[in-house]
């Protein structure tokens, strides 16, 4: 194909659009790529329509080549399905919902278990008839609160979604494996810069869910990832490595003191090195007990939970999320303290607690043989020494307490490393949930009902065109991968002389006539704002036809390194072959 | 690609579904191409959407050659831009209408021509930037009052719709004709009966509008066509032809009757066949003056108009509508004719309804010279012999009156016959409407700003599968051109024995290595159910493996003509390769 930006639907931009924040966004709108149609929602001009269409073929062709078989669900999508799992309600306000002329209730398909599970249902009926994988590349819909970055958070995105369909949880393990491979493939084409981390801290099975981020700064997503290793993992998903249980024999014995204003571990720590104990105290040496009251989905009743966590470190709100979902959680108000008068703020031992049957889970470095100085349960009180599993016998651990740089890896390889990063895709073990709820079974030899087990993946797929954009742009414009790229190779006819445009027109047909795509730079405009137009939307390898023609030379550029390369006119077109195939 | 139906996510079934009435439904959801998930809400399975992709591709390769440029807009759209055309509330119940989490107004894109005419105004600002044709295929959205027929008339559909922006008249003649052309070209590369059609009488210019109407039994649209030439149009647009005017001199008086008893025309053809006034009379010899209100859009006062047709016709409701058009008309009620007493029912002649000022617009057979028998604004009486252009003079003519099979042909070649269709596509030309509304215009040489002029292009492509369904069908199934078959060629392995199998597995993997998409059936099925999928999946060549391996030949079949052939296993790769390039 030959493009001519005489006649192309393309007027870049100067200037970075107002409401830009990121690079991809801003390079995407001022390089004609895409176009705001409203808060999340963007129009792609023919350029980033072809990188979207070049990234969709890629995640397409390796889904075929896993034996996934390719469907297309409505987006416009009834309600019922999504009443019958409680997703309905489940999903809140990030669900599109619109009712038809009759007043029917529908929803704008923000993923679709449902469907995908009732259409296996009314197909297959015998467990000789799986596994099997289906996928969709497809329009999703989601009213993010706050859309942002262009195409990197919209609220319509092209997605590939698949699903796993599984006798066993043996098989899901396998169908899982076989999608994570594809997606290490996928991405690979792509030359992305990524990490595999665990989603959840393992408490529903050892790889149940993992994500695919790609490594960028403006990412919102943040992770750590060791120093010694591949390991990386989402902060709600570091397990925290426990040291070895510690002899009890010969540990000293517990002792209340009176530390008068010290509710805090500061000045806990601070008057504990002025009194004279014969040893120095850290704020690693205490143990910080934080009350929380705990409901689960349904329930009425709160209920009191208190985390033990060493003195140093801070309750981590999003891993004690991730800890006890699908439960919800508050911090106690003062209120909750006045009914419960064996709470005392800022001394709370784990004596009353366990008296009071508080449920106490504590941080995995609270092992047996452990000494902690903790709250005695009265104002102006601690205990130093109080040992673990002697003194106190918690009702298990919890991965609450922060994850911080220079963490020991929970592999032991290294120490951890905070990044940030963008979701780009997302494997996991669903299991029996969405069968249940829907009633999808196959009948098994023995003629009893089996219940299939179900993987759920997923692929942002238009937001890969700005995930590629972020990790590959310079400060001219956008650099893309060949694969992607929405042209082989962009032509500039630097000149108005005739024969200039020509030797452009001459050049783009050899190229065309070898299977290239060429972007033909025929405009009337100056060489200046040609070359800039070139940087910006970022075409692999750029042909410069300016003066040397005269002397039968051209000059090949690659745009990523900036390398310049006079060729001789003859031979140009086997190099820019040669370079793109 | 090989595509083994052992693993195909493909359940045929025998029973025509319950909700199918129209053969293409029927076979579409047995041979597991496409499942209902709501009304007028459909998903394809594996089969379904190659077939789609397929018609798609060779929809979008005719539009790129024709230089019209693909973009893609979002389905998910804000309300302004509708509201500043008006079409928030002139598209009635049939926009999907939602809100989002903030309570903003969005709209699920009927069709695109205000994002399409915004879009070009943010990039273009040039008279030297046109002409431009730009396109999309895109899911849209209509809450159709009665979806039916499956994806026929869906309310989630698949369309390409395009759009051309010029500067003058006459480059908007010229898109209109690219695209009408490259229409054709389309629907040739189909292989579809079509029709194109005058989709309005013409009262907006000569070819403003066309629609093509693939010609099948089970089609909504009727339209009529010449026995003569291939002239053929909508009822809407057919244009009478008018018979030439006639000498007034020598034209028998006009005469009033006393014709007690005769409001109808039967009896009032009936009492002058009984007078004895010297010749026969006939229905066509009468002028019927039938009266409705009309309104302009926005107008609260209702108007009279008087619609006078040769007796022996009605008035088509629909032609008049189209007629009319804006403006909307209701027929009138006792309580109009009550306050209107010079209207003196069954016995309505020009003469009361000129003398009050009464619009009165004509058949186009009405023309000056021509006799009639109608009313005599007086109870029981009729005029005889009133002359147009001598007696009364109308306000002008309107194309009303019914067309009946048989009529003569506008184009002067034959006679009318009816027929029936689907429309298919639509060429339209906008002119300014969009860019008055929303402000398009280009920068002149002379500096003065030129509103853009637009057309308007749609092809429903997911309808088309349906369609062409329709068109191929047979009493066994399906019928796929080669261009959209969903696969190239159908191996049959028809028995168990394991060196089927083998020839069936070698056969598919030769073709594939050759470039042919083969559908394998490797299922251990009977040959018997295996033959009838075949036919009702619609492969259009199916090749056999059965008993005749021994001899060493299998058999090739015509799924269009039915046709076998057996053929040497050793040629069968050569002569299906033939087959299918």
């Amino acid at each position: 194909m030959i493009t001519r930006m005489s006649t192309l639907f393309l007027r870049t931009l100067r200037e970075d659009p107002a409401d830009a924040e990121v690079p991809s966004h801003k390079l995407l709108v001022r390089a004609g790529y895409v176009r705001r149609v409203a808060p999340g929602v963007y129009s792609w001009l023919p350029l980033g329509l072809r990188v979207l269409r070049k990234v969709e073929a890629i995640v397409r062709e390796e889904m075929d080549a896993m034996g996934a078989q390719e469907i297309q669900f409505p987006a416009l999508l009834p309600r019922e399905p999504y009443e019958a799992t409680n997703r309905w309600t489940e999903y809140g306000p990030n669900l599109f919902r619109l009712k038809d002329r009759k007043g029917n209730d529908y929803l704008l398909g923000p993923t679709h278990e449902e469907l995908f599970a009732l259409t296996v249902k009314g197909e297959y009926a015998s467990y000789k008839d799986y596994p099997l994988s289906l996928y969709q590349i497809q329009n999703k819909y989601r009213d993010e609160a706050r859309p942002r970055a262009g195409i990197l958070r919209g609220r319509e995105f092209l997605m590939k979604d698949s699903y796993s369909f599984d006798l066993t949880d043996e098989g899901l393990v396998e169908s899982y494996a076989a999608h994570r491979a594809t997606y290490v493939r996928i991405f690979d084409r792509l030359n992305l810069r990524y990490v595999i981390v665990k989603a959840t801290s393992g408490a529903m099975g050892g790889s149940a869910s993992e994500e695919f981020l790609a490594e960028v700064p403006i990412g919102e997503d943040t992770f750590v990832r060791s120093t010694g290793s591949d390991y990386a993992a989402n902060v709600e998903a570091v397990v925290t490595p426990a040291p070895p249980a510690r002899e009890l024999d010969g540990l000293p014995e517990a002792r209340a003191h009176h530390t008068p204003g010290t509710p805090t571990i500061d000045t806990l720590v601070e008057f504990l090195n002025g009194a004279d104990l014969g040893r120095t105290f850290t704020a690693a040496d205490t143990l910080k007990n934080v009350l929380f009251k705990v409901r689960l989905p349904g329930a009425t009743e709160w209920d009191l939970l208190a985390v033990g966590v060493p003195g140093d470190r801070e309750v981590d709100p999003k891993r004690l999320e991730a800890a006890l979902s699908p439960a919800e959680f508050q911090v106690l108000e003062e209120a909750d303290f006045a009914k419960n008068p064996f709470l005392v703020k800022g001394y709370i031992g784990p004596r009353a607690l366990l008296e009071n049957k508080v449920r106490y889970l504590v941080d995995p470095r609270v092992v047996t043989g452990t000494a902690w100085v903790t709250g005695a349960d009265q104002a102006d009180h601690h205990v130093v020494d109080l040992v673990a599993g002697r003194d106190f016998t918690p009702d298990g651990t919890i991965e609450a307490a922060e994850v911080r740089e220079g963490d020991p890896a929970p592999d032991g390889t290294g120490t951890l490393v905070a990044a940030r990063g963008i979701e780009i895709g997302h494997v996991f073990q669903l299991g029996r949930k969405y069968s249940d709820a829907l009633g999808l079974s196959a009948l098994g030899a023995d003629s009893k009902p089996i219940t299939i087990t179900m993987g759920s993946y997923g692929i942002g797929v238009s937001r890969l065109v700005a995930v590629i954009a972020e990790q590959t742009f310079d400060s001219s414009g956008l650099v893309w991968p060949r694969q992607v790229s929405p042209a082989d190779v962009h032509v500039v006819v630097a000149g108005k002389d005739a024969t200039l445009l020509e030797a452009g027109e001459k050049l783009a047909t050899d190229l065309h006539a070898r299977g290239v795509d060429v972007l033909l730079d025929d405009r009337p405009a100056s060489p200046g704002v040609k070359f800039k137009d070139a940087e910006l939307i970022g075409v692999p390898t750029i042909v410069v036809i300016g003066r040397g023609l005269a002397n039968g030379v051209v000059e090949v550029k690659d745009r990523a390194t900036g390398d310049r390369t006079e060729i001789a006119v003859d031979s140009v077109v086997a190099h820019v072959v040669g370079l793109t195939s």
